[in-house]
């Protein structure tokens, strides 16, 4: 099956054939790859960028897209054997190979669920609609994985720079008021990892990403003869950076505790992305997935300047995730 | 007018024919039979095979698709002559002719208040979208009907079977935890009689199916060459059925009483459908409408067994419809 | 950039165009002048009659639509400068240009806060949607200008009687149990005085509107070579009208206190619409823009005679705003 998870499965060339495609479709947005094809979007939580990108993509190129309505899904039973006398009306058995019958593709975002890192790492509810579908599972947002927005920032970055191998980007951590998932840095980080990037990842202690993420980052970088540091100290990560990607996640330290999380979290709030900050480099882009808290993330002056690109990331979210379907429906077709 | 609201309206050659045609479009899902049609679809209650299977089974024929908000709908005034003054910001009079100079069609679902026995069983809701509606209506359940179901299993039967006149089918009452409408179990046992199959119907005292329906059934029996038994007794009416159809419904004989009710419903937890149940014929088929409450309504063992066809059931609602919709306007065109 | 915001910022020949147009889709439904076109529609109060218009009029055109989900905007920050730490998660300055690369065009809906009046009349929010755009907005209702609303009107106008100018319009206040904005009333008031009719504003005392759209339709209507006239007697403004519209708003002149406007607007329940004060005049044409609270704004015994056009006024809103879309897009391609 066909799924979309994490581009860390894929091999370095998969995805520079990728970028090709979405570059191709950025400049012809209209075709029938996806003609008489039918898809459905599953938010179980909310969506400007991808549902949008996703619905006009998929239109774009012939197909047909519904919006499942989320309320439909939340008691959905993922548990084996369980007698069903309680809130849920349906179980995953059914609810996907149903859908399977109707659709040719469905899109699910299942964010972190922010309680237990353990649950959060096995990515259990993705896991789950993967593995009762019959039909492939394109990652809208996975509690760990953010595929399609990495693949859009690595398109920007190519526009950029021109390439990627040794392109110096620093990903650094920024103060937020709530206590975000790691998806969208974890997946960021195994992208330039594995497109052979200089990263230079830099967050206050405790901020540490999972393991396992930074652990696959470091081997898809040696392959691929790149090189990942770490650093607590912000200004040095900024120092000569080409590419400075900012974003806030929770810290996975104190994931039992949510004062101590949000105390260590917001003793932090001098690590917001300023113009003080970006003078280290002379020419770094800023880059940011979006929504962004402005001047709590990143001041005005940072993300209004014209070395800000993060309305490109989100418009090379359309072209990006058009190649995604494209590798999926034009292979099986 | 050509609405579509219940199965016994038709003729039974009539129904032979949608069959044909669903059995084509399950062959051939793409056309243009709806071309330049537009559709709102508006439920009233909760649906995810019905409407999905409608969704893309009109943009398959090349219809359009629009979802209603079932808020605007919810206080909708239907009354004669009332002085609108409280909660209700429209009424019928103007909500369903505006509708009908948009659309060409309009699928409804309302289903049973289960407040009333009498309300629930004269349609009044669904009845009173139809008479103000200038285009065909659709039933994609009503309070007692839900003839998309019935077609869909009728077609899953002949998938099976071969034919139906004269085939065993036993039609169980079904645990379950809340009084759930009979439209399924009234649509069924219509069409299957309708179709001379040799029905068996079996539920506790107490949940008996609407007179006004059964005796429906009888009538369209006798005409079509069938038989219609009523017992009891489960597990003589499992005895050499070739289709075990599940279903729940709440005990309309104890409607004025909630927790009489529902006393009576769960001292019957015992009517779940298991195996050993099951065996009571060599080779019968499962069949449920979902969503089925999996260990209550029946067995894990039973709904995952090779002959479990519940599935295929929900896949052939797809093929059904398009039938439907193509008996209203390849007409009209 | 070509928003369509009031039908004042149009010429008298532009609004000609429009009808024209209006009048060719009206005929011929179905085209391709938004083929390959991507639009997105956000409606930040309830539709109805806009939103199923809107939808089906783009898809019988050739283009996609997206229902922006209104929970994404409600908190969607508008001001400059702020440090973002509280509800707002995400600031118009990214939202509008990330929808901007998406859609085509993008349909706003704003009603009036009804808490200020100042505020109301700025139309604020909808002018910050116009700024942060780089695609055209259309206007589905601001706080104060419903602008589709009226051209649909003078659409139904211009069939009734065959043209605009010295025709007698009487625009009626009437009694509402909620204070509803003075939108519609305002784009009527307007677009009638653009094309020279001859118009009769009636209203209880306290009910004015407000009196920057009244100075621009005096300044319209001596331009076009009609009138307008202001009255506080019902009776006398009904006599000879040739069309009546009727149409609720709450007390401006009391925006300050709930209770006082309140108090105004119950104590002149006796404007309602009815028989003899129809009467008045031998033929007058009954309009309203729908939803209309029966027996409370007008009797049904007026709504349901054959010469209300309530239902026709609705019909038209999907070919005007057809060909206020051609005339936005099929300039731009």
């Amino acid at each position: 099956m066909n799924h979309f998870y994490n581009l860390a499965d894929l091999s370095g060339e998969a995805i520079e054939s990728l970028l090709l495609d979405a570059a191709h479709y950025k400049n012809q947005p209209l075709g029938k790859d996806l003609d008489g094809l039918q898809f459905a979007l599953l938010f179980l939580a909310p969506s400007l960028r991808t549902r949008c990108s996703f619905e006009v993509g998929i239109r774009q190129l012939g197909g047909g897209v519904s919006m499942l309505e989320p309320s439909m899904f939340y008691g959905l039973e993922t548990r084996n054997g369980v007698r069903m006398d309680g809130n849920s009306a349906e179980h995953i058995k059914e609810a996907l190979p149903v859908l399977s019958n109707f659709y040719s593709g469905l899109g699910v975002r299942v964010m972190a669920g922010g309680k237990s890192a353990e649950e959060d790492l096995s990515d259990r509810m993705f896991d789950a609609f993967r593995s009762h579908a019959k039909i492939p599972i394109f990652n809208m947002e996975s509690a760990i994985y953010h595929p399609c927005q990495a693949l859009a920032d690595m398109l920007t970055i190519r526009e950029l720079l021109g390439s990627h191998k040794g392109r110096r980007l620093t990903l650094t951590w920024a103060p937020h008021p709530h206590p975000l998932p790691t998806a969208v840095a974890n997946s960021v980080l195994l992208a330039a990892s594995q497109l052979g990037m200089d990263v230079t990842l830099t967050h206050p202690e405790g901020f540490e990403l999972p393991e396992s993420i930074t652990t696959k980052a470091e081997e898809l970088s040696r392959t691929a003869g790149g090189q990942i540091r770490t650093t607590h100290d912000q200004k040095v990560a900024f120092k000569d950076a080409e590419i400075v990607y900012a974003k806030s996640w929770g810290a996975l330290s104190r994931y039992d505790s949510t004062e101590a999380e949000q105390e260590l979290r917001l003793s932090n709030s001098n690590w917001r992305v300023d113009r003080s900050l970006m003078n280290a480099s002379s020419k770094a882009y800023f880059m940011h997935c979006l929504p962004v808290r402005r001047n709590v993330v990143v001041t005005d002056d940072v993300i209004d300047h014209p070395r800000s690109v993060v309305i490109r990331q989100a418009e090379n979210r359309l072209h990006a995730q058009k190649a995604v379907l494209k590798s999926i429906y034009c292979n099986l077709k």
